[in-house]
């Protein structure tokens, strides 16, 4: 058994409105001859507001790839750590309790990663495990809870911190004007977020069983170009109509369980854009409303990479979770195309049940005691 | 049970000796002033031969770091694919039998990662779960391991295929001109290494219990700086002394099992340098004709990074393997500092052993029947 716990989110204090985004795409990209269709791409992403490490003037300024990175290590350290505790607080779970760190990020590049730092300078055990991973782009916020359940699968008493650490707007690079590019400089958010998987006890989704799968041949649809100047992402337009290869994947996942993917209690589905969510609902025939928190991950963050799944799952502990039994799908999409998917039963806190019964007998017991 | 089979590895055609590199130090280094020192240094580490993707002349032209990680795609491409399919015959194991593929690589950073083109072209089933680690150096050959290990434990029918593809002369930075650049010029070597681990099955180390250890507060000892220029390897001089902190770490875990971790019948180490191998030997008493495999490796390959251990190991079995039951342990050392270790008890054929046991048998049957 493996519970992950609710996650912990924070944006940064930069914010920039749709508004924002627009203006400035017309004045930045003015005369390009697709900036109405980029627009249009921008306008239809329903990203309202976004939130970046730094002021709007210093990302447009690109200071180089060195020292993107640089920013990407303070902006790590200064962002991590709150989240972190806040994760640990949620789980109930302190620091030296935890087996594994899974830190993912694909917005900076550091060797020693920042599992090294987080152990040296967070409580966590010098023999904690480390994997860090920076390859999945997206798709890794759903790979860390596949990572994380796997390893409590094979050390059920385990304990695993997974912490999804993305700064877009550091990858951002003026000199990619494609569509796909300017589509992507309004989409793109910065978010650090953190949950822990728990082997034993827990509140939120307990995951049943997971399951990943390449698109054949999309190599070239999501990624990166590695250039002197950082990390240049390359989309390509076909990328949304996955969803409809993909569909039949997840019926027969939840099939095998004898789920119906159609018919779930909860979602928490990678809003990579609003096509993704409107093409799943499509194909899975399942109402777009049961996205809702997704999307309200996209409309109110953008897309921010492999800490969407774990923000669009806070938003359903701030809905007041669900009830236990509630049988779930997370599902994590990126680069390969990838996509990495779990199953979950949605597991309440034993303590607040018996409390609950207790409750329940209660009054029975005061009655006998007073006839 | 998880039994890591008989690597496969593949070095270049690109031969450096040590007098090559001597050679190059003094023209490409003339007049700095700790030339003597350097070269007294790359003396030191007894690396006689290193191979390399490409012929030195254009290693020594640093063609930007776009280009690079071209080549390394390119080179990757061209290399892995061979080792992996003797990787999975050593194994006795198809490329659509294997779950989890764990890549792991510091030299050349690509997104998809590796696993993605393996999968689409090697006959890897689409549901092959994707594992790249960019961000452990050195260390990730043992961290392969130990994923794989953790994976079979929590699915015991598994296979994880694990591939090692260090092309460190894509990483060589000629205004790097610190000594302990001048150094890692002449210590690295390119290498792809891969193994099978089997979670039935299999000829070779059973992987019995893994661990991770951080030496506190080296973060700085090695590592990379991440520039316009790509990955610039970091080294301190205090590396080679982390033997002496790690030695009691070993021993412990060692005795957490029972065993001694001076008298142990088979040794895999990181073989960084060697002063690595001379410092372990001594902090953990055991003779240094014991890491014979390991020094092989640096002395033939050079430091081949994440792929130290594998050709560590695989120098094992080409020299027949090792008695079944006996004990043994692997580590890998790297950025952190990290050390990633398992202890493993060899296993054999069973065939073999039955086929032993008919041999000893049927003599007696032959007697029974002529009496």
């Amino acid at each position: 058994m493996a519970t992950l716990c609710k996650p912990a989110v924070a944006v940064p204090e930069n914010v920039i409105t749709m508004a924002d985004t627009l203006e400035l795409a017309r004045k930045v990209h003015h005369g390009h001859p697709q900036l109405d269709l980029a627009l249009r791409l921008i306008r239809n992403t329903g990203v309202r507001t976004r939130y970046i490490v730094r002021p709007i003037s210093e990302i447009l300024r690109h200071p180089g790839f060195q020292a993107r990175n640089v920013i990407f290590e303070e902006e790590a350290k200064r962002r991590v750590p709150d989240v972190v505790r806040r994760a640990l607080d949620n789980a109930g779970v302190g620091a030296a309790e935890i087996d594994l760190i899974v830190f993912v990020s694909c917005t900076g590049f550091m060797m020693p990663s920042m599992t090294a730092w987080l152990i040296n300078t967070m409580g966590f055990r010098h023999g904690t495990k480390q994997l860090p991973i920076a390859q999945l782009g997206c798709a890794a916020g759903g790979s860390a809870i596949n990572r994380a359940h796997d390893y409590c699968t094979a050390y059920p008493e385990a304990n695993v911190l997974i912490v999804a650490c993305e700064f877009c707007s550091l990858c951002y690079q003026p000199t990619d004007l494609g569509v796909g590019n300017l589509l992507a400089n309004g989409l793109f958010g910065d978010a650090v977020a953190a949950a822990v998987v728990r082997g034993q006890g827990g509140v939120g989704p307990r995951l049943e069983c997971n399951t990943s799968y390449l698109i054949p041949d999309t190599e070239r649809w999501i990624g990166y170009d590695v250039k002197a100047t950082g990390f240049h992402f390359v989309l390509d337009r076909r990328v949304p109509a996955t969803m409809e290869p993909l569909s039949p994947v997840l019926r027969r996942f939840a099939r095998e369980r004898a789920w119906d993917a159609s018919d779930l209690d909860f979602y928490v589905i990678h809003a990579g854009g609003p096509r993704i969510l409107d093409d799943l609902s499509r194909f899975l025939e399942v109402d777009a409303v049961r996205f809702g928190h997704s999307r309200a991950t996209l409309e109110n963050h953008g897309n921010i990479a492999s800490a969407v799944v774990l923000d669009a799952l806070r938003r359903i502990f701030d809905d007041g979770g669900m009830r236990p039994g509630s049988k779930g799908l997370i599902a994590g999409f990126g680069p390969g195309i990838t996509a990495e998917v779990c199953m979950a039963t949605w597991v309440g806190d034993d303590t607040t049940l018996d409390d609950e019964l207790a409750g329940l007998v209660a009054p029975q017991l005061a009655g006998a005691a007073a006839a």
